[in-house]
Parts: C-alpha cells; structure tokens; sequence
C-alpha cells in the first residue's frame, strides 16, 4: 500500500533549512519538513537564571508554541486561555533536553541560550522538525558567541542533533508522518540521535495498541537512518555563509 | 535632519505583502513594512459565538501577538506568564475594531471569522502593518466563503482598510516610523482610514509632550496620504491570482 | 433633535469634584459627571519600581476598575475572574499616560504616585471622569510632598490635565455622552488636553460606521471647549482649603 | 484606660446608613462606623445558578473587597494580581452565609440576589459593618421584588441580621474594634445576631494569645448589646422613605 | 435518637495517631477521626520569609488541601484549576492560626515550619482532625529542631493544642460529627483548645437556622471535654519513641 | 560496585500492594517500590466528557501529583503557584496514555474512569509505581462497574499493565532506580509493557550523555524482565478477595 504523497517508506519529505530569517536573535532558522514549518530562534543573554549564578555554567532551555493559524482547524491561544497546556510542557522539555545534549555549558560559560521554536504550519512531526532546525540555530548562535569572544572555551558543540518521527501504519513502517498519517498510527516514535548514531532520546508509544521488540528494532532502524541524512543537510545548510550581516 | 533610513519625511518604507503564506486558514498573508514583519490569518468558522446566535449576524475578531524572537532584545511569552498584556489586549482590540468597518455582518451571515496577527519581526509599525496585512487575508477569506456560498449577500465588504503610524521626531512630522524613530518621538500617532479617506480610527499621542491642533492636522495630512498609497499596494496585491490552490 | 437630558449639544453634564473623600490617599477625589461618580485616589510610595532605581527619575502610573455594582446590569468581579480585561487594560494605560504629561518626573524624585480610579457608578464617560478627577487628585498628592518636602523640585506639574467625551449621536456632534447616547453613537471620541489647549491624546473611533476630517474638526472644536471648562472647575476645587486634616 | 477615641468599652463607633447611594442596583447602602466606610449593593437576577434551576429555590451569595486606596498603605488589587486572597474569600463566604440566614429562599423563588460589598476605607470591622450594612441593602432588594411582584412569598424575610466586633484590649473587653485596637487586641471576636439575639455565627480567635470561658462570655455580652443597638439603626434606616426613585 | 454509628452524643469517633509515617518532613503524622484520615506533615526551613529576616522571630504557617479521591464523589484538583477555592484558604489560615498560639515565634528563632496537612479520606471533621494531628507533628519537628541545636531557646512549645467539631444534629448536641450528621446539621462549631481547656479558636454557624446563648454553652462543655480527651491520645502518642531513626 | 541498598543490577526494589486503602473510590492502591509510595484511585462517573457523548465510547484519564511533604525538600504546592508545572502536565498524560492501552473503551461503555496518583513518598521511579499501582486501582474498578452491571462488555480490559526504570549508573545497567541513583545516572529509560511482554511506550533519555543502541537493548532486557515480576505480583494482590466491603 503505497503513500499518500508518494514517498516510499523509508524516505524523508522534502526538507528545508533556511538561516537569518530573523534579524534579532543570534541564530534563527526557518525549517520546512514538507508542510510543517518551524521558527527556531536561539537567543542569548549574558548571565544564567539565579539558581546557577557563580556556578562557571551557561544554561540552555526551550520553549515550543503553536502559532493558532498553523494547524487545519483555527487552535486557541494559549496566552488566552492562560496557561500552557500539557502537550506544549511536554514539547518544550523535550527540545531543550535533546539540545543540552550537544553542548558543553561550562565551554559555552555563564550565558544563557534561549531557544524558540514556534510553529508557522503544522502537517505531523512538528517536534521532530523543531529540534532539527535548533540545532542549527544553536550553531549560529554559538558562532556569535565565539565572534564576541564570550564564550568560556571555543568549541562547546560537541555534537550535532537531529531528530524525526516513525511510526507504524497500514501494517508498515514508515518514516518522518505527515499529519494525515499520524493521526491515525498504532505506533508513534520520536528518535533524537547525533551525528554519530548514538541516542540522545527514544519515545515509542502505542496508540491504541502495543508493539514487539521487532517492531521497535524496525522503527529504531528506519529512524536513524532518517536521523544520518537530516545530519547531511544540516552541515550543508551551515556550510553556507551566514545570509546578510550578522545580528 | 535626514531619517536614518534616508527616507522622505512623508514616504512609507519598502512594503510588501504575500498572499497564501499558510495553507489551513482561508486568508494568510505575511505583510512587512521595512523590517517588521506580520503573519496575518483569516480564519472561518460556522456560526457564531452563543451570545450572537440567531442575530443572523456574523461576528468578526482578532488576537495581536507577538513571538518572543520578534524583538531586538527577547521577551518573556505571554503564554508562560500565564497572561495576556495591556498592550496586546489594546492592539487586539483596535485590530478587531478596525475590520469590523470594513464588513457588513448581515452580509456575512452567521460565520466567525477570527484574525491572528502575529508579529515575526518588530521594527516599530506593528500595529499597523497588522491591520493593513490583516485586511488582505479578511478579503481572501471572504472570496473563500463566497465560492463555498456561505455569505448572506455576496458583497459583505464596504470598503477596504489600511493604517499607518506617525509622529514627531526631530521636530519634524514623519511618516511610518520604525523602532528607531518611535523610542524617541514626541508624539505619536496611528490613523485607520478606509479606501476614500474616511476615518476608522486615530489615536494620537504625546509621550512626555504635548502638541498643537496644527501639528494634529500635519501628522493626518501625512498619514492619509501613506494610507492611500497603502491601499494601492492591497488592491494590487488582491489583482493577482490566489497562490497555489485555494485552501 | 433634544438630547433625552435637555442639554445644548456642546453642554457638559453637572460636575462635582469633592476633595479629601478618604482619609489614608495623598489625594482623594471623588468626581461625578452627571451619574457617572468616579473615585479617583492617589497614593504616594517612597521609592520607585526596581528598573527605574538610582534614576533620579520618580514614578507614576494608574489604575482602573468598575465596581460590579456600578453598571447597569451587574458585571463579574476581575479579581474572582482571575484576569483583567482587554477594556480596564486599555483604560488603565490611558490614564496613567494622559496624567503622566503633566508631571516632571525629575523633579518629582524617587518617589512613586499610584493613582486608582474605581468607578462607583456608570452612567457614560467613565474614563475621561477618570482623568479628570485624578488629575485633582494628582495635584493634591503633589502638594502633600511638598508639604513632608519629600520633591527634588517644588513644582512638577507643568500643566493642569482635562478629559472629556465628544461624539455624533443621531447626526449631531454632541459633547459629554451619557451612556445612552454612548451606546448609539455612530463614533466616538476622547480627548485629553491640557490648560493651554494643547493635546494629550486624542482617541476617535468610528462604531460601525466611518467619518470624515470635518466631523472630527468638529468634534476637537466641541471637546476642547469641554476641556476648558473642566479646567476652570479644577481650579475652583483646588482653590478651596483641603476638607479635614491632611492625610 | 481610656479608649483612644474616648469611647466607653461597649460603646459603638458613630454609625451611619445612607441607602439608595447608587442608582442601579435594587438596593445599595453605604454604611459606616466610624472611619470605616463600605458600599454594599443587592443586584437582582432572575433565575438562579445552573445547580439550583427547577428546584423552586432562590439563592443569596456575597462578594466582599477592598479598593486599593481603602487601607492605611495601600494595598495591591486582586484583579492585577490574578487571584483572589485568603482573607478576601474568608468574608466573602461570611458575609453570604450570615444574609442566608435571614432569608427563605422558597419564599425568594427563582431568583438570585449578589451582594457586592466593596470596603471604600478601612478602619477595623469592615466584614461587620459590611454584614450590617448588607442587611439594609438586601431588605431594599426584597422590597424591590415585592413591589415587581417577582416573590414567591411576599414576605421571605424571616429576621434581620447585623455584626459586631469584640475584642480584648488593654486587658478590657471593647466593643467594635477601631485599627488602631484591633491591630493589638489580644483577643478578636466577630459576632453576627439577628433582632431576637439568636446567634448566626460567632468566630472568636486569641492572637498570640489563649482565652478563657470567662472572656469568652464578657465578650458574647457586650457583642449582643452592640447588635441589639445596630438593628435599631436598621430598623430607623429602612423607615424612612427610600432616597429618590425606586431602581 | 440514636447515632447511626451507636456513639454516645458526647463520645468521640476512634481516633488513632501514627507519627513517623513519611520520611523527609521532620514531623509527619497520620491521624485517624474514625473513617477521616489526614497526612499532617511539619517540614522545617533554615531561614524566614523575607518580609521577616531579621527579626529573630521564626515563621509557622500551613496548607490544607484535600486529594481528589478522598471525598464520596471524585472533587476536581486545586492545581489543574488553577486557583485554591474559598474553603480550602479559609481552613488553611486556620490551621495556621490555631497552631501559632502553641509556639513562640521567638523561642523558635529564625527557622520556618511549614505545616501541610492532606486529607486523604474525608468523613467530616477534617480541619479539626488535622489540627490535633498537626500538633503532634509540630511537636516532632520542634524536636528535631532541638536535636539539631537549632533552637533559640530550648522549649518553643508553650502548650499543646487539639480541635474538634460539635453541632446540633436531631434536635441534640453531638461531637465529632462524620459527614452524615454534619451535612445535615442545624449549628456546626469548631472548637480549638489548649491543654488546660483555655480557647484558641471558637467558630459556631447556623447553617440555615440561628441558635440560642444556651446551645452556644452546650457545645463548648461538650467540645472542651472533647479536647480534653484529644489531649491525652496527643500525650500518649508523643511519649512513645520515634518510630524508625529520626529524619 | 556494589548498589548502596545491596541489590543485585537486575533486581527490584521491595514491592508492597494494599488494595482498598480509600473508602470511595471504586478502587484505591497504595503501592510501595521500596521507599517510593503511591495512592493510586480509580474513581468512576456515570456519563463521559461532552465531545464524546453519544459516541458508545468510554473514556479513562489520569492526573498525577506530589504532595509537598513527600519529597526531601519540601516542593511547593501546585494549587498555590495556580499553575501545573511541565513534569507533573507529562507523567499525568503518560499514566492515562500507558492506562488506555489496557482498556477496550466501547466495552467499558458511557462510563469514565479517572485515575489519580497521588505520590505520598517520593525516591525515585514514582510514575512507574503510580503506573503499575494504577493498573490494579483500574481492575478494581472494573470489577466494580461488572458488578453494578454498568459495563457495555463485562471483560473490558484486554492485558495487564506494568511499568520500571532503567538506567546506567556507574557505568552498569540497573533496575528499578531509587532518587540516589536516579540522579546520578547516565541514561534513564522508562519502560510500560503489557503481561505478554509487549510493548506500550518507552521513554529512553540521556542525562548529559547519549547512548549506544547495544545499551538501549540491554536495558530493555533488565525493564522486561521486572515488568514480568511486577505482573506477577499484581497477579498475586488482585488474587486476594477485596478487603472490607465493596464501596
């Protein structure tokens, strides 16, 4: 049973990276995974929270917020409604676990890196698209620390960080969900992995239904693999010079 | 004294405006004025709020907002504060005032349209880039829901609406200032005025100074003139076909 | 056409201004525009906000509220709603800039004035009854500094400041609306001006229907007479002895 | 010892009741003792709270609060601060359930009476003369149903209600409690009676301080002698005819 | 009239108090009023609040809060509604209160107790249940403080505290109501007493009716006896040894 | 190296089931994993949340929280801070999701089930025990709905549910992690899986470090094999007959 889109089962959607969409943060980055489209900004600024103030460490957190018009029906302000909701919590500490693990934070010293990702338009695996695009918005920002000679030791990235969603559907499967296939999965995971195919987070959850160890090697397999050639195009993207002046 | 941007005193800064930037809502335009930059939305839904139900009327609102890496030092989320500013709600109602000039809500038949404008990029202006771009998207929503005949009457739009800041810097009346000229104007004004001139709204506002009934009609002279030019922008914009397919 | 109260078209309705209302306030003013009573206190604070210390620069800002009893349907407590909304907001930002204009913040020195405006009863003309009265308030304040010689400078009020509402009800510029006329004006307009004439905010808004540059000369012409006259019965007030002891 | 306002220990502060202060609620009265002053409103609705509709039964609930400007220092609004205190919700639910207790709520039918009781200065036994104050207000709002013919019952007032402080001062057993007494009594105690001296509720609590059986009684003495006097001063206040036109 | 669980009018419900029951907290008492069971937890804090740091006194407080589960039908959270109702303010404050008048503040020097008191079964009683379990944990907690020589003064305790409820159920006074009396209950008091039968707190309601000075002395003989019997379960349960090793 | 408790790498801690600890609900656990306590209570309502009525459908959700005292500092109360922090929004939503999996919702019928977990001592793994206590409240529960004949389908649960942590500390895959380990631990994997072995989510998460695929695999060896021990020993409990009466 073939895809919806055409894709085969193991195959990315079309994957985009576009750095300095932003003018004020150190890094900011426009990512498309086909429909889905993520903007993560990374923003700095001198000092850490109070908690950790003299400790030598930098701090790096995330926030991740759904704009109301990205997803097929109008969604409700959160900053209406007051507070935010489970989902969002749950995204947001995702994002910035699966960062942290890239970066050294006494290299990066006491600065803190504020990362944003904030969903334009929502089509499946938005979580997966937010950590790819803050990585590369982390390495901006980190060449603007190092340009500013603020950083505590030069090289604090010690990885880099991808991630994509996989899931079981129509009995296959399949890399990087579309909404349309999302939605209606037995099986979702979410894989975070670094350049060097180790594991920085694994979340399999049966929708409904449970699954078999083959099953998780499967999707483990498929995952990593998508999760090497978003690496690719991520090192191509930073390859580039910096669009326009830097911020 | 010359601007800084080297622009005229009574001349707008480069504007454009791109219809179709999202694909789920039924108007979506992304609107910059220099470098402030809105993602305006123009969502649908059937009926209307409960209080409305059996008017026979339609109903129109709008939310402004704004992404924390928008400005050119981050701010907190009004999501995570867990409330909504004094000067977001201000915005959110003027924008909703402002369209709601424009339409007949008999003509629009018991449907809600909702407006978020969301502010990518701030460079002073938002405001008022947010209700000339949110114009556009409410015109492209209408067209949606005339060609799905979910209109009362087919024309519900009287007029169109555009807006623009003003003010005093230097000494001298201004047009459409960014974030440099606004911090230190002495006085400050956005006018909402409709394709033949009429006014929707002016507010004027001296920040630490006063001014006179003269400097009141200099600043209108102006701002008039830049909402005509404005609303030649949007009509040329709204002559071009829809982006990719209707949504 | 009459108005329902038998007032001309450019006729405030009966002002009262009563000083020395309640005893623990700097200044306390209770201030009616015709059924409209509005108590407006200002309260002084030694000291100013953390971002504005070792400024040399004192405070001032304001707040507004409506009793739920004071209209003419009850209306729900914000306190037990949890949040403030979008109108008391925008108010409260109103007042506090229109009565900001008249205060030399320096020579003020580090201290803070809170002005609170609790409207008590509403009958149309809430927030420039507001004004009005804080203003009252406001020089009551200042001279109780003066007084415990508490100012960097003896005289930081360089103006006196007036408010009052003007709008075209059934076709006619009419001055001071009470809230039926309020209700059915076709647009609506605050003006907040000083001693001099000059302006301080000028806010017109068009209530489902739009207006031309005449109709808002005429209005302006009609709202700053109104302020004028508001002047004089601020200096008649303020020329009495304080009621009671000072606070 | 002599009291500071030399009072005698059972001695009332000076009371007044002014009814019909505001014009649209059924009833409004603004009571004072002495330098404490509230504003106590009954706003009728008709029909009742979803939980009670179709019971036949009517319903009676309070709000008590302070403005900002009331206290000696003042004191911050909820509204701002998004929650509602402790203490504020403490008397809110004392003051609802005291009025409760004079009132059928058969006899009421499908109606729902809101008692708003907004504390305009504060000088100790706010919640007590709010209690007495409220009575006079809710008395005015059956009247006005009476006279609408909105009763199930003509008559579902059963007693009248009123509230005093006691407390132990100096080692002496004083009644209706001024700040500067309440602030360092040893013991504090609020009763509520009704004009036949039954007891509604009697909330008696030591500061720092334990006291005895003995006290205990000393205090119920002279608190009953208070409300004795406060329902003659209800009873005088709703002889007169009501101020002005009925609501 | 019997009692539905055959207790004599003046008897108590079996009342079992098991210290030791958590870990962390240096007091945690489980207290059984017959089917009412209450998590009393007393955990200790180096320091004051702010508004009390150098003061020398040290600071007690309290929280009561209910589980979802432990009420007949399932009650909604506190934390997901994002607000702490009118009841559960009124009983912590309570609490708070109740248990202040058995320590000097002074004696206790600059250390906080904080006092958290979770009903995990209700059956009526459980603010009184949680005072009297409330005590023994502070006693172990003050114990604590004396082991770790952080004491000012080595006997902080003045007195020992315990609480019980009493009403009129049935035309009779009855103590220690369960929730079958107490819903039904024509006069509900709260009674808080020291060891030597001196009075903390007396709070007596008449829930839908008033009651008379004679039943007013009925329930305190019956609640202060009620107290008495309170005192020598709290006696007997602090004179074992601490179960397990101390925190 | 040795575990400080002397436990072997692949060995449980000590697992005690009370079934009927509270008396309301339809089920209600308290479940130890050594030092860590959970009450876990299945309450059920008749009828389902408003988008699902009529949809034949059940429904089961879960909320889970800490009480203050049970961590070894004192944690702040959620229904103070009026907000549901980030950890407590995702174990809340992974209890419910790992829950679902068990439970054939047509079968349950219009009925909901609320599951609440309420931690009472904390020491690490506490969303396991809650989950695998839960599962035993969730079979009451059902049993109790079959016996009052409210279930569409009298065998609605499909499997059984059980949940541990895994991680690598000090360099070896260990099971069942308590706070001491949990804390320093390299990689932390939460494993839920049915009493067939298979799978229903898996949550693995380096701490500041990544980790190999041969890991991921050894600690789903050590997590399946104490899922099945856990099984058995929630076998054994809900083999006993139900303590007390039913509620």
């Amino acid at each position: 049973m073939a895809r919806s889109d055409g894709r085969a089962d193991d195959e990315l959607r079309e994957i985009t990276i576009q750095r300095g969409f932003q003018q004020h943060p150190a890094g900011s980055v426009l990512v498309s995974f086909g429909q889905t489209t993520v903007l993560c900004a990374a923003s700095v600024t001198e000092g850490v929270p109070r908690w950790r103030q003299g400790s030598g460490l930098g701090w790096l957190t995330a926030e991740y917020a759904m704009l109301p018009s990205a997803t097929h029906t109008r969604s409700d302000r959160e900053s209406v409604k007051g507070r935010v909701g489970g989902r969002t919590h749950e995204i947001s500490r995702l994002v910035g676990r699966a960062l942290r693990a890239a970066i050294d934070l006494r290299a990066l010293g006491e600065n803190t890196i504020q990362l944003d990702c904030d969903v334009l338009q929502a089509d499946g695996g938005t979580r997966t698209a937010a950590i790819t695009g803050a990585y590369v918005a982390l390495a901006d920002a980190v060449t603007w620390l190092r340009h500013h000679k603020r950083l505590a030791d030069p090289q604090p990235l010690s990885c880099s960080i991808a991630a994509v969603s996989v899931g079981v559907v129509d009995g296959r499967v399949r890399l990087d969900l579309p909404y349309e296939e999302d939605s209606r999965a037995e099986v979702d995971m979410n894989v975070v992995a670094t350049d060097t195919g180790t594991l920085v987070e694994v979340q399999g959850t049966g929708e409904g239904a449970t699954y078999t160890r083959a099953t998780l090697d499967a999707m483990l397999d498929s995952a990593l693999a998508g999760c090497a050639r978003l690496t690719e195009l991520q090192t191509a993207a930073l390859a580039e010079p910096y669009p326009g002046e830097l911020p």
